[in-house]
């Protein structure tokens, strides 16, 4: 498996009246778990866009077990359990201090970015994630 | 079974670099369905919090099978499929002209404002439901 | 003076802790005014687009004189009170029910889409701008 | 003159169609600047609000000079130039790398956060900033 943990505070902006971070919002703290999964593979998102490769989203989903407040360090961790095929899924899992507040995933499709096509994931990305993986 | 349909233009403010409505912006759009079907029923969110209560989301899902463009006018339909328990769960469609686009659905769960505490939904609301159910 | 008038609903997602609409989600409410003004005009922003001019945001003002509250209901006036030379100033006024609660100004530059290097605006356009004027 | 930098990573989620960091996002990025600084001062934001205390923004401004794209590492560095009165103002400069590419500041009022009128600022925020100043 391989993984990610970043950490990101919460500003007023992310959160709602409720008083708690946004729902919508978490799906922008995922993100920010994937840019830095794809990094620490030594492969960025940008290297696959180099080579005309696009990653839309093609599902999120998001459940949320507590909120965090404002000015909360939120931990993002972000995890690649399964080799990618056509797709490729992420798994994330936010924390305050040591309490699990929210988990996730979401799948990705390898497309060419000219044509939005779906195309196969390229053999260096694979090489890199099955050493890894080892 | 309860739906609502409004409508929403996207906004540069939407896009992100794929030319394409963020992902993340999906989950914003199902809470505009769900604030209008929730209208609908005549027992809008804001009589709700009156009652001292509160839907946070407990579980965000969506389903991305094509793009909306800057300045696509898009279709957001939204469905009360179930009766609601201590939860209540909300389908949601949009579209671009009569292409469907994504979908998903969030799940909700009664709690009362001050506490977050959860607690049954009130029975007015419950009957609303029935009656516009019938 | 050409103006436009739109009206939105707030959610949950533009507000913050401090219960009234984020102060950042009022350049988006801007964004929201000028769509509607340039597609009044009968040139909209698409049509710019098309020509190979963008309209990149070069300074952004806005006063908040008071807040606005989850589902009111936002009227957002934008006027062109100033025929546009290499740059175009649209002013906004930001309304719940009669009452003020934002006032700002965006500035833009009329670039190429290509090259993003300062074009003058399209004769068409000015042309159509001088006719509404009068 | 007090000042504070951060760094933040431009995700997908921030930019918009024309491939760069949208104009509404750089308020929020501000934020970020300002929630460091006063945390820098020793009297964190979080600080103001367990003495009732909110600074809700009344004006905010940018320029924006140049675009800042996906996977740049943006610097924010935040001011407070002049020392606070019933209002603040907290200046703002965004850098990639070292290239300066917006500008700008928010003004804030200090108010009690229960009825949100205007108050004095705290006499130990104003110590705490006298002292930093010499």
């Amino acid at each position: 498996m391989i993984e990610s943990t970043i950490q990101l505070r919460v500003l007023y902006a992310h959160t709602d009246k409720m008083g708690v971070v946004n729902n919508a919002r978490y799906l922008e703290y995922f993100e920010a778990g994937r840019n830095d999964l794809l990094r620490k593979t030594g492969y960025p998102y940008t290297e696959l866009e180099k080579e005309n490769i696009a990653l839309p989203v093609i599902e999120a989903n998001c459940k949320y077990l507590s909120g965090a407040k404002y000015d909360d360090v939120v931990t993002i961790k972000s995890f690649l359990k399964e080799m990618p095929t056509v797709k490729i899924k992420i798994d994330y899992e936010v924390y305050v201090k040591d309490k699990l507040i929210a988990s996730g995933f979401t799948i990705h499709s390898f497309v060419n970015l000219d044509k939005m096509k779906p195309v196969r994931p390229p053999e260096k990305f694979l090489n890199i994630l099955k050493k890894l993986k080892n």
